[in-house]
């Protein structure tokens, strides 16, 4: 009898107590699945006087699964099969499986339900607040929401634990095994590429024309756009959707088989709509290839929220903004706005989607100024997790840091502090952003290794030989492995920031034809 | 103290026993919610794969709320206040809520769970056996699974006790308080007045031109103005909404903030899509006109199906085949499609949506004609569940039906005997539909009683003092009332077939210009 686990996706059906943990969690995963359709539905259909009925909706759901999430049963099956896995051949899947119900039930188990109730009570309030406070401009309305809310993630922090900072538990939360120590190391590339890039960007002069962006553009026209560039992608409407929303998303509602994608447009601007559409896209393409395998599992999920960005902006930046895309599908843009793109040539409006130039709002940004944004709400959200500094001074320092990195001061709160709905509730997401852009440049870096006619193929419309590949590699696995193990496995090597450091670098000294850097000896 | 109950629209609150029932009540009327919740989106958005999820999550959702009204708790909470009624003045509200909650707790506990899990089952896969059968156009196909149905039919009848006939424990499911010999008793005047009228018209030798209903009109057109009518009636948006569905229909997922209607669109044939429009809407206006005092109970519903068809009817045939209403709205039809109906003047195609002609589909029937489908449906699903005849007897005395009421017979069974679906599960449903037609006549009855210029009013184009007349005598009692006390308060009178009797001869005299009867002394 061996240990080592199967690399196979599926559980071992033979063993008793997997199979009761399995035939507990499966119901879970169906109520889990009827929240995120209750969710979905708030967003893109329920009337505006619906809130209240809702909202005592949600709440019941909530609670019977947290219930079940915590209940004695559950830590008796998951220890018996705990106990059954150190004996026996268990796959990776088990083993994956083991692992999330562990994860879950520790972490759902160390938090007492006043706690639990308290977060969503605050959360629901702290958005108001933070609403109100983005129409007055006046950030000392939310200020005391969102003094409540640090104090609340520090107990959070406490009880669920950590080994260096309070602010690991939350990274951890949304990225297993991530720590401010890592977070810290990826940014020290990250700022230099960043803030170099800019720099030479800046000195050369140069600007481009994106005045072919911007022009009339019917939602309509939009949306059935939108839908054509989602199946050019692969994306499957027999197991999703396409609808609109105040702001785009991707949810399931039992993965693979019912992912749903979300988008919304601006009249005036269209790479708002398609580059959303794009992102959503590579989301939704993640969800649909997943194993069947693990439905209604923890595991039919993304392997982080890192991982999961790393195939949006897989979609959105390395595909949905290069030329040999658009080479191919240029005609779709023109058969929708005929009159638009009749004198516009496909280069310039390439050229034009590459636009670099810094911005106050995060979801503007182009690829070289993202992770800036994300940086200094980062260093912030640390110091307050953390203690450093204290809630009345964000402002002042949030501008201090635009001014820094940016070289420019927004001249509202709304433009500034308050942008992000983040911090009504999340902290420790931010940093997951910025490791999806360095995972997606590792996956493509591997990809043009494994198909070094890349752009060619791409440029002829094809799409398919990636997404078969991320299936194969990444997709496929949903949570089985962690995220770290999974970039390893897909690309040959640990998570290194120096292939997004040369994708930046490579891609924009091209698109603003730049002199060689300066190497001081 | 006064055991008389207060007829106010709000539940007692200062009573422990019925705040403790109540508090138990409303997480089950959200599960409920949810439950409706997930029908809505199977029918109007879920992808074609995510079926076998579904089928999960309704199926734990089902299964909670079944524990939950069936638990010992429940028992005992109900019983609690049920003493505290007898001794306290309660409200209309609170007895009504006692009434339903004891009705569904026997119902629930006099079902073993077996059977309620042979019911879902066999449901499934009778469904499956009528499309097949459909499909192959032999009723043989689903012979077998009707059999078993009606012999489950019957084990819940005897279950849930009868006084006379087990078919009666059947049509009280449907119908508070039906039993065969009232629908007999209905059908007396019913089958007499169709069977006459019908003869009367086709002896005047009279035909009506209704070309002017059939053209081309695309369904994004027809949509709209399907969400046109809804508004000129009243329907609340902001409480609701209008999607698209392969069959039209009415849901809520808490009345009455969030009651939604779908509708579907003949390319070819107008009414098809605005009458099923003025039909849900009927339906939809009566439950956005629920007391909000009654959410998230079981009050929160139509009294029962009949009221819930008078409603539809109302607005539907009263209303929506009227000349006073298309006089006021004859526009929006011109509008949709203008090139149609530039030359059509209104009467013409007024009387050509009041066509009366033995067809042999039921949904497509005339006023005429229509509860002579429904009377064939009941006398053989009575005879089946009674045991009078077998099965395999049925297409035969079906088309026999036909011939002698309708003077047609079917060319097919898909066209005949399996042209429903409810016989995959529903028996006693039938009756309901009569019952909702000779309702809607009665409360037509006081509605003009109370505005002797009804007609003229309509003709302005307003129908607000229907609804709000409609909102005070019925809609906002919710299920408070059981169904012939709720039409004996609102119009002063038990129901009483003369009223329908009288609407469709004077309606069809009219249309027919028909000469007067012959009275035989």
């Amino acid at each position: 009898m061996t240990l080592a686990s199967k690399s196979t996706i599926s559980f071992t059906t033979q063993n008793t107590y997997l199979n009761a943990l399995l035939e507990y969690l499966h119901p879970i995963g169906d109520l889990e699945a009827l929240l995120a359709l209750a969710s979905w539905d708030q967003q893109t259909a329920m009337p505006a006087e619906a809130g209240v009925m809702r909202m005592h909706q949600v709440a019941i759901l909530e609670s019977i699964i947290h219930e079940r999430l915590t209940a004695q049963e559950m830590g008796t099956l998951l220890s018996n099969a705990e106990k059954a896995a150190s004996q026996e051949s268990f796959t990776d899947a088990d083993r994956g499986l083991l692992r999330q119900t562990r994860r879950t039930y520790d972490h759902a188990t160390k938090l007492p339900k006043s706690l639990v109730e308290e977060k969503a009570r605050l959360r629901s309030e702290s958005v108001d607040a933070w609403q109100k406070s983005r129409a007055n401009n006046d950030f000392a309305l939310f200020a005391p929401f969102l003094q409540r809310t640090i104090a609340l993630k520090r107990e959070v922090a406490e009880r669920i634990g950590y080994t260096e900072f309070p602010y690991d538990a939350l990274l951890d939360d949304f990225e297993p095994g991530l720590t401010t120590r890592k977070v810290e190391a990826m940014f020290q590339s990250v700022r230099a590429v960043s803030t170099s890039l800019l720099q030479r960007i800046q000195q050369s002069g140069q600007t481009i024309d994106a005045s072919s962006l911007y022009g009339h553009f019917a939602p309509e026209q939009q949306h059935t756009l939108s839908d054509q560039l989602l199946r050019v992608i692969g994306y499957d409407f027999s197991r999703g959707q396409l609808a609109r929303s105040q702001h785009p998303f991707t949810t399931d509602f039992g993965a693979p088989f019912d992912v749903r994608v979300t988008n919304r447009y601006d009249e005036q601007y269209l790479p708002m709509g398609i580059m959303a559409g794009m992102h959503e896209g590579g989301h939704g393409l993640y969800a649909q290839g997943i194993s069947p395998a693990l439905a209604r599992t923890a595991l039919a999920n993304g392997a982080s929220l890192g991982i999961h960005e790393s195939q949006s902006r897989l979609w959105e930046n390395a595909i949905g903004r290069s030329s040999a895309f658009w080479q191919a599908h240029y005609g779709l843009l023109q058969q929708a706005f005929p009159e638009h793109f009749k004198d516009i040539e496909q280069a310039i409006f390439v050229r034009a989607l590459n636009t670099v130039k810094p911005s106050l709002i995060r979801v503007m940004a182009d690829e070289v100024t993202y992770n800036l944004h994300i940086l200094i709400r980062f260093e912030l959200e640390k110091g307050l997790v953390n203690g450093e500094f204290a809630v009345e001074s964000l402002p002042r320092l949030w501008n201090e840091r635009y001014q820094q990195y940016l070289g420019i001061t927004p001249p509202t709160e709304t433009e500034g502090v308050l942008q992000d709905v983040h911090w009504t509730s999340q902290f420790g997401y931010f940093p997951t952003y910025t490791l999806g852009n360095l995972y997606s440049a590792q996956i493509l870096h591997t990809l043009q290794q494994t198909f070094p006619d890349f752009q060619e193929q791409l440029a002829t419309g094809d799409t398919s030989f990636i997404l078969t590949w991320l299936r194969e590699h990444i997709h496929q696995y949903g949570v089985i492995y962690q995220p770290e193990e999974l970039i390893q496995r897909a690309t040959g090597e640990a998570p290194n920031p120096q292939y997004f450091v040369d994708y930046l670098t490579n891609k924009f000294e091209s698109v603003y034809n730049l002199p060689p850097e300066q190497v001081n000896n």
